[in-house]
């Protein structure tokens, strides 16, 4: 008799998204006059710029030819893709990383998720508290998070380091404390908060110090606006020593759809003795079959100048729409945090009420899906999460129509 | 200080075909005259089908535009795309699969090799024995598979399966012995043997009566010539309750550079009072973003009237290179086996020569590239596999190559 990985079965039952679809789904059923309108999950709405397109044509060209077929590529991606990455990404803004440091692949979620694998089950996990719901549901599938409290929201082996106003929604360093594997994500998701050189800096000297290795979700990267906000945890020194860094073209350049991320593991990553880079190149090579071509030459379209250009419209017309939404919701007399560095605006409910009590509020008053920050972890509840990713006239509308139902409280 | 997954340690050094890749670059480096022939890794040569890269234009043409864009799309794939393979793959020849059985993803690798996580670290693994060496490295890498033991080339905890010529290359039911996991892959790679339902009956009946789970990889089904080998394993009565099913358009439509492939599970295959699919649902719906969207209209097309004819068109340009392989090579005095209904030909050594040693002889005399028996497991030692992807004039040149030299002996 196969017996099953009973990890599985302490996942809470409702992904946040799918009760948030439930949810929408039901309202949408028993109103289907109601214009809503979806500022809830991070997807982005603009097409791919051209000069992705107009490279995937030409890779599509090629693919229908014997000469220019391409079959199995190499599984951490083709070299004209790794180079621009290293020199446009990283060189560029004098960070050190090599093209052999970068591994593409379909998506940071896969990356994040399957990243647990070369870590033992025993090691401490620590993640933000809100948090991206992927860091937490792979480490308890994996066993690391203990048993799930459903009454706290929270697993009892995993580490939570509450991001607050108080903080900035920057964690604190767990000094004196084991944390194996940490969770950062900046720009951060949901919170829009970014943590600076100095505070990246201590992490950094915390995980050499302790042999930890922190996990950096850069996926926002992009919508840094303010010059001082590092754009990889590689600008800071120390780091090619306790760090790996995930990206993704899906917000810098539309991707969602489309699927191309990459991870920088440094050479120089040793940790037990064994290089974590040589690690993730055995698991990728087993497990993995790189991304499609056609994808890897839209990608590399995004380091042509043409390519930066029209990605650089894009990220500023998803820019603007997080300052109608930020200036909007301050003047309805919300508290807002994030959209300045990041698409994602981190909204304080008024007068103290529950998350899921404003969610419903705001879909049944407003016609706005937004994301309940409670979803997110216990540090969420009081907030929702808004995004920037809808189109101008939506994201306005949507404002209008929030700053109505929240004046009528 | 973390704590690496030490599994990986255990691993073997070199992956079979980086071995092989470093003792052709060797001697292609010493003899740069050396025209080589690779009829070595299992990659396809001829180009997309006009109706995959056509529907992949279209695709790239609607993300160009806000109307047409496709973000997110759901990580089990699209309808379309599902409805379209529960059709024609199945429902077709009468087998009971629904669209809803299916979950899209980027590789039968990827799937076959991350299936492992639904199920205890403390399960018998069974497999072939010569055997895809991702089945083995991935359980390795999980913890199932014990140590590996370098004089014999198998790991301590896998009960393996000899393939060899006495039973057909099909293995024995393990009766009485207690195998939680059970990979079997028909058409076979590397032998190219296919199992006869009745057969296939056997394993599901012992499946079933053991409460074992089969995974099923049928990623060279296309190459079926011969009328009564069944294509699925869903064609045998009670596979429902027993089995998944990896299938892939790597092979069937020339996409190993373009990632497609499918798992199917059904909704009856229920273990430790768990439905598969659920977990398996969880587990991409957490790690995994979905195919691409312009990938995945690609597919789609290899199910209209021209993608068919045009798939079947390049399926029989290898099935002759199949042909040609076996004819030439047994009018050689070899002894051939597969090649019918699979494109690998598995080819005894001569005078019971060792697999490495006739691998490198057919390097250095003849020019041409395969790969060695034993690579695969311990008992395709004394074979050799060759592989019909090649081009067709590339085929007929390496087999009077490989016929000159074998006549030398």
């Amino acid at each position: 008799m196969v017996r099953i990985n009973r990890n599985f079965l302490k996942l809470p039952g409702s992904y946040l998204f799918s009760e948030i679809d439930r949810r929408v789904k039901g309202y949408a059923q028993a109103h289907p006059q109601a214009q809503l309108i979806g500022l809830g999950i991070g997807d982005v709405t603009r097409p791919l710029p051209s000069a992705v397109t107009e490279a995937m044509h030409r890779a599509v060209e090629e693919m229908a030819t014997p000469e220019g077929f391409h079959g199995y590529g190499p599984e951490q991606g083709y070299d004209f893709l790794r180079r621009a990455i290293a020199r446009w990404d990283y060189q560029r803004r004098g960070i050190d990383i090599t093209p052999e440091e970068i591994f593409l692949s379909d998506g940071a979620k896969s990356d994040s998720g399957n990243m647990g694998e070369l870590f033992g089950v025993d090691n401490v996990v620590a993640v933000c508290d809100p948090v991206y719901p992927v860091y937490v549901d792979t480490n308890a599938m994996a066993g690391r998070a203990g048993e799930f409290d459903g009454h706290t929201g929270r697993w009892g082996a995993l580490r939570y380091m509450p991001c607050v106003a108080d903080n900035g929604f920057v964690p604190d360093i767990p000094w004196g404390e084991e944390a194996g594997l940490i969770y950062l994500c900046f720009p951060n998701n949901p919170t829009g908060a970014v943590a600076s050189r100095e505070q990246l800096g201590q992490w950094v000297e915390y995980a050499n110090s302790s042999g930890a290795v922190i996990l950096f979700d850069a996926a926002y990267e992009a919508f840094i606006s303010q010059e001082d906000v590092p754009h990889s945890i590689f600008e800071v020194a120390g780091a090619r020593t306790c760090a790996i860094e995930f990206r993704s073209f899906s917000k810098t350049a539309g991707f969602t759809g489309t699927r191309c991320a990459y991870t920088v593991i440094p050479k120089t990553l040793v940790r037990d003795g064994v290089a974590l880079h040589a690690l993730w190149s055995r698991r990728q090579s087993t497990k993995f079959n790189g991304v499609p071509y056609v994808v890897q030459r839209g990608a590399q379209a995004v380091y042509t100048p043409e390519g930066q250009r029209q990605v650089r419209e894009t990220i500023a017309y998803y820019q603007r729409n997080a300052q109608v939404i930020r200036k909007g919701l301050e003047q309805a007399g919300l508290t807002v945090y994030g959209g300045v560095n990041a698409p994602y605006i981190w909204v304080k409910t008024p007068d103290g009420m529950g998350s899921w009590v404003f969610f419903d509020l705001l879909l049944e008053r407003a016609g706005v899906v937004t994301t309940p920050g409670a979803g997110f972890g216990p540090s969420g509840e009081g907030y929702i999460r808004v995004t920037a990713f809808g189109s101008g006239a939506d994201t306005c509308r949507a404002v209008e129509r929030i700053a109505q139902a929240v004046g009528t409280l």
